[in-house]
């Protein structure tokens, strides 16, 4: 596998904006990256040490980014621990993060995976506490720059992986839970949207005591409809028409829905 | 008009930052677009579907980048109804948005409006509840690269028009409303700026029953004073220096004010 | 002094993200340097006009960038004053900040520093209330395209220096305040981290009437313990391990703390 860098690096952490933390990755990223053409931000507001939330948002964005890139995730309670920086290569993208279970639910079976060695590319005075500045973004700009991932560290295996809930089969239908709440209050759920099979109208959600039907977009549904339909992360999602499912309902991540044929 | 791309894209979204759906608009972006110089937020905390706040934000905000920049704006209730997406050329840039009013007060009478062709430019499989992934970001790509607008689609008009609500002249005056209140708090209205005709002096706004002198800057108020200007909007303001107008008055958008003369 | 320009802006405002202010300036950087590399957003929360906390971010952020970065600062109660725009010059980086103290801690005793011809580098048409736009991006386009910094205005010197609060040295050890507060809950104080000399265990914090354990990092901790270490910024923080120490320990900007030998 022959490494072609994109040249742009993508960051998702819980640092928040408030702070000059991400910033700062960048300063590191274009000193020691010549030739990066962007630093795209995914999120920052990940709930501090929120590493379930992290792998559901990274696992459904780095698709769409173009072959080459290199994903950077930190969102890291055991900073300056001895927990390992992961490197990962799957699909010809890259991945960076910490050995917590992130990479988890990101990584097919078939990823290459290794043991960042810190000493080699980390900054040569690196503090314990932040290494999304002094680790991961020398290393990200050293892989981007061209380093082959394979040069990166030994091989090795994910001593951790974060397990999303997962959503159960039921007879003529599924049972899952919420796992994403949006910033619109959209209710995004962890049951496949193709469980929706044939004809939407044959389809009922049932959540917080109410059934709910599924439709083909938001603006099928009646003003301040509460619905259910399949949404654009490719699963089913309960959202109310020009509204907020989340509030409607007074429900949020973890609560359970079902999937069932209309009666 | 021969297209010069300045291979800049805006994106001004209710999407938040809070999840990746801006992070992977680029990705589409940077996919698509092997040239694209810069992708830059104008903002996405734009409240969930409030198209006359897009329009606002967007209106003033355009201008100040270069020629042959693309602005993509996505606030979209009707996302996945039959609503059209709208390419518009005005003064050498080029729009993308839903036709759902939001271009209405940022467009020329001279703009040339198309139907974007969302079986040739929307990517193969297309959501029916995120078309700034699907459809949006790859449109822009395709411009941004060179696409000629005038391909982008048949000849059209935008069927709504979100009409900001329009100050009046009075005698010896006007009479307006707060159209946006900013992040500290300072009120502008839809009085335009050169309404202040000579000495500032000569000129007073009332607002929440408060007579407020005008002044030429934040700065010749007093401390705490609560006061009048010409913003950087072109519009007239009401501003507490070194404060927080909103909270001092205890209003917000819609708040009706006037222009007089000072007695 | 020859200037090599690295085409890196970054900027650091009060801002915020709700309005399209930021992204304006971007509009007018991109216009007037047609090679720019990037713009870097080093935070725009900072609290309204808070030029101490402007000055604090600043002074750990532009370290991180490469030579020849222009960093330009716009916390600016004063803005349409008499006040005047500084250009700094100082380790081959340079700065542009209006002359309200923000530099002051910022800059080392050998920097250049000179008042900015607002007249030749502004726009032609300015507001008295949106510098940053209409001075602050223009000037630094300008020098990020390659004008030489010594030729941005007269020599001067600055009129204001905002004074962060000074950590005292004590019989065996420091007293000091808590300087920010980060979005973790951190408490980073103004004692300098080399303060702790020797093995952390023979130090302990006290804070809100608490004594707290040294450790060499966050994971150090047990669960859920309030611990004080070397942080990133080269400062004695305060933390709790997978929490909230602000939280904790109900406490702010300005609380003060000592460090002691453990008795």
């Amino acid at each position: 596998m022959t490494w072609k860098p994109s040249r742009i690096v993508t960051l998702l952490t819980d640092f928040g904006q408030q702070d000059a933390y991400v910033g700062v990755m960048k300063g590191v990223l274009y000193s020691h990256a010549a030739e990066l053409r962007a630093v795209v931000d995914l999120t920052h507001d990940i709930e501090p040490q929120d590493v379930h939330a992290a792998a559901f948002q990274l696992m459904h964005a780095w698709r769409w980014f173009p072959e080459g890139t290199v994903h950077v995730a930190v969102v890291d309670p055991g900073v300056g621990s001895e927990r390992a920086v992961l490197m990962a290569r799957d699909e010809g993208h890259v991945f960076l993060a910490p050995d917590n279970g992130l990479l988890g639910p990101v990584l097919s079976a078939d990823a290459e995976v290794r043991a960042l060695d810190v000493e080699r590319f980390g900054l040569p005075e690196r503090s314990r506490t932040f290494h999304g500045r002094d680790v991961f973004a020398p290393a990200a700009a050293a892989i981007a720059q061209g380093l082959d991932p394979s040069e990166t560290g030994p091989p090795t295996e994910l001593t951790a992986r974060a397990s999303l809930p997962a959503a159960r089969r039921q007879d003529d239908g599924w049972a899952g839970e919420v796992v994403l709440v949006d910033r619109f209050g959209n209710l995004i759920s962890n049951v496949p949207a193709d469980a929706i099979a044939g004809d939407p109208a044959s389809w009922t959600v049932r959540i917080r005591g109410r059934s709910l039907p599924v439709r083909s977009a938001y603006a099928e549904g009646g003003p301040g409809e509460l619905l259910a339909l399949a949404d654009s992360f490719g699963r089913l999602e309960v959202a109310q028409r020009d509204g907020n499912a989340a509030a409607a309902l007074v429900c949020g991540r973890g609560e359970p829905l079902t999937l069932g044929r209309t009666r």
